[in-house]
């Protein structure tokens, strides 16, 4: 058994069961090996930043590690900004890496690259296998790492002779790691903010945004009277129908400070106190006023659930009955196509237990807000600020559940960086319907000009935010990959296509003509 | 004037004239000061390794940088793998790459990330320019790296508030690098060498395919009897009627073995020994004889051309008429498309002064054999491995050289990694003729499979491998990006639609369905 073979079973027996992967010559070993076994699908993309996604948006719903299967240096820096949202966003996902045999890499040949400096910023976990004998227990060990809740990105390079050397016997099933548990100590600073007479927040993020954690929040929300806010960039939020209510956080700074309304005492659950996405000259860029008491009840890593039980028992709000959403539904768009109407259109067709995945930016702004009593769904953000994560996301996501409706919300600017995922989409023949919002502009930098003081606004500038000249086809490119597609220029062209679409399963596309 | 401006100005006075951007908000200030100036050209490119591939690409052939503009850590990750061809090719570029304000650093918003860990391995380098007074002399030194020859990738990192803040006037054009010249002693080492009787090989590289370096080589083999050969892949190179000729070596081991027939004398100019691409189960890397007497003549960063004509002189081969080509175009091809058919037709059409760019991988293979003798063309080959380069570079050589057709050779793999690339073509209306070489797989890969002793190839495995289910129409997704287009299934179909795009200025795609 080499080297390839014995790794990939170990991570068979560590529950990997989804490989997605754009292989090279190095890694001709590891695809021999996923050819060989029956137990791990591999789903071939066209680019290393649609595997990368398409494993974010695969560990966010499965909540456990696919891996990817990438080329060296390069193809791991194609996949980069993808990983750099999924670190971000603490998704579980298992990078493996090929490289140069060990005794080539001195050659300098062309491929060689610092492969290490390069994984390093995006990896929570890092190894090199140098041998075939140490690949099991790096497989081994890559899950487990992946698996430190929320998730971890672990990436093991393996260079090309370590695939091939015979190697020793695959490592068994492993223990998952454990959850820490909050103090008590954490919990009674948190009654005492939550308890003391002062406007407070009580702010959730990752692991906090379950159906469960919500109802406890709703719980608290009644016992105490403080603030309920989520993060406003979120890896994954139960929505809609049955579940409780929470606010998001504003992107913009404006927003969010009136949302805070200078409350001073803060509880954050799961996540850490807000600060703004960009600085801007002269505004502060924490989101929260000077001489605010932050208390974290629990950090990303830690079990938010369990923390939140906790502090409903010491609350005493365990009488309160959460009060869940009452289905709610907007009225479908009519007229002109805008964030409005389309927002409300999205709404309204919304199906029960689809899966959203938002990159939906500026024109997309309102698809969240409208369907908060909308038939209930899962909601996955844009957590590291990297746009191009939608469409490869939405593959993940339909990969881990197939049975479930996926509909991707995208702006036109961010879709173009992964267009290929939509290859890939048919090649699968995964259920998911793309929306793509067409304003023909990067219309969020047209915003941000003049937000940081960037005082001259010309023809010439505005052309470097501007997506006409051409205006681009989707449906033709669509098409083009061999997907469905249609354009939308009216709202009503948008029902018909969309209510269409979430009655048929399989992959197609909308394009929605927007201002 | 603030930190953008200068250091926008400093560029400029230092001879940059192009930026290929894909801005965010973090560099509004730096878009800003480019849409006031007239002194440079803003080319917006809907995804990062576009813009760091047309750099690649401009400056081959401009002999002097363009600057990228990238967001960030997730920018310069996207942009990553082409600045690795760009490193490995010696190209001139210089990145600009926004970041948070310094002050909002320690924040960890979203996008923070350790820019510095993922710039290292893709830059010759390095700087971050702290404040607004820094940045005038640190785009001096970043041109300065760019223009140390034969070319470096120079990355500035400009903090948001460094752009925005009150700077110094900017700098006045600087003195170039100077391009050292070789030695006396190598000059000596090398006509031992060459003069020994044994079998020798002269291997030129980067700097030493210039028209003029060719002659000069051409008149030292006439001397010498020594055999010449170029590296595999080559950053440009100057080829057809009235150029002389040149051996390039073979991409697979068994045939630069071949090629190289046991000769244990290299001179190296321009470049370092040969090595294998990859590495293969028991077979060396090296690609010359063991126990070879390996010198090299110059360096990749010294006067290659200056090296020649004293080697030249120090043999007494002045005398000796470089041969220059003589016109012979192959007839182009009839029947089915193949790669035989193709690159007949390819080089029977070529116009004369075109610029080749290169990513024709396996199916493309023959283009370049068979079009030596066809009108003289410069020629741009895929120097760092990573695919995805030839669309981007294609614009840039477009941008550097207006007044020449450019023809862009691509594998469909790889054309895939950077498709966006064709819409910048049209917004620019570059004079690129793109041909798609459809063979509906990674080929290569299929190829290499067994080389590495990858043993099982079953459906699962060559699944892997297969761009068919579905196959991808180029036509449909270049008209999706406002893009003339037309498939062509036989050479005469090829040779209709190539012959007419060779005779009419402006950006157009052939797909070339291949077996």
């Amino acid at each position: 058994m080499n080297g390839a073979e014995s790794m990939l079973q170990t991570l068979i027996n560590n529950g990997v069961e989804v490989c997605f992967a754009n292989p090279g010559t190095s890694e001709m070993h590891m695809v021999a090996a996923m050819g060989e076994s029956e137990s791990i699908r591999s789903v071939l993309c066209l680019f290393e930043g649609v595997c990368s996604g398409a494993a974010d948006g695969y560990g966010r719903m499965a909540g456990k590690p696919a891996c990817t299967l990438l080329h060296l240096g390069p193809g791991l820096s194609n996949a980069s900004a993808n990983l750099h949202n999924a670190k971000k966003g603490h998704t579980p996902i298992i990078n493996l890496i090929g490289d140069h045999a060990t005794y080539h890499k001195k050659l300098n040949a062309p491929l060689t690259s610092d492969i290490l400096s390069l994984a390093n910023p995006v990896s929570d976990w890092l190894r090199v296998a140098e041998a075939a004998v140490d690949l099991p227990s790096a497989a081994a060990d890559a899950v487990y790492a992946a698996n430190v809740k929320p998730g971890q990105v672990a990436t093991l390079i393996v260079p090309a002779n370590a695939a091939w050397d015979e190697s020793i016997q695959p490592l068994p099933a492993q223990p998952a790691p454990i959850v820490p548990k909050v103090s008590d100590a954490a919990i009674s600073e948190s009654v005492r903010l939550l308890t003391s007479g002062e406007p407070s927040i009580l702010l959730l993020g990752n692991m906090a945004l379950t159906e469960r954690a919500l109802e406890l929040a709703d719980q608290i929300v009644q016992a105490t009277g403080t603030k309920l806010l989520s993060d406003t960039f979120i890896p994954r939020q139960a929505r809609g129908e049955g579940r409780c209510k929470i606010e998001r956080l504003g992107y913009f700074a404006e927003q969010a400070v009136e949302q805070v309304n200078g409350a001073k005492q803060w509880v954050m659950v799961g996540t850490k106190a807000p600060v703004a996405f960009f600085a801007y000259p002269d505004k502060p860029g924490e989101l929260y006023p000077e001489g605010s008491s932050l208390h974290t009840l629990a950090q990303p890593n830690e079990d938010a659930e369990h923390a939140l039980e906790k502090l409903v028992i010491a609350l005493g709000a365990e009488s309160y009955t959460p009060r869940k959403i009452v289905k709610n539904k907007p009225q479908s768009g009519a007229g002109n196509l805008d964030p409005v109407t389309l927002a409300n259109s999205f709404a309204h067709y919304l199906p029960a237990n689809a899966i959203v995945v938002d990159e939906g930016a500026t024109a997309g702004g309102l698809c969240g807000p409208l369907s908060e009593a909308a038939e209930k769904h899962d909601w996955l953000g844009l957590t590291g600020g990297s746009i191009g994560y939608g469409l490869p996301a939405a593959i993940g996501a339909a990969v881990a559940c197939p049975d479930r409706k996926v509909i991707c919300v995208h702006g036109d600017g961010g879709a173009m960086y992964t267009i290929q995922s939509l290859w890939t989409m048919i090649r699968e023949q995964l259920d998911i319907c793309v929306i793509i919002l067409a304003n023909r502009k990067y219309q969020i930098l047209q915003i941000e000009l003049s937000r940081v003081g960037a005082e001259s606004v010309n023809e010439k500038t505005l052309e470097m935010m501007d997506l006409s000249n051409p205006d681009i086809d989707f449906v033709k490119i669509a098409e083009g990959m061999g997907m469905q597609a249609v354009r939308a220029e009216t709202a009503e062209q948008f029902n018909e296509a969309y209510s269409k679409a979430m009655a048929t399963k399989g992959p197609c596309l909308i394009e929605a003509i927007m201002p």
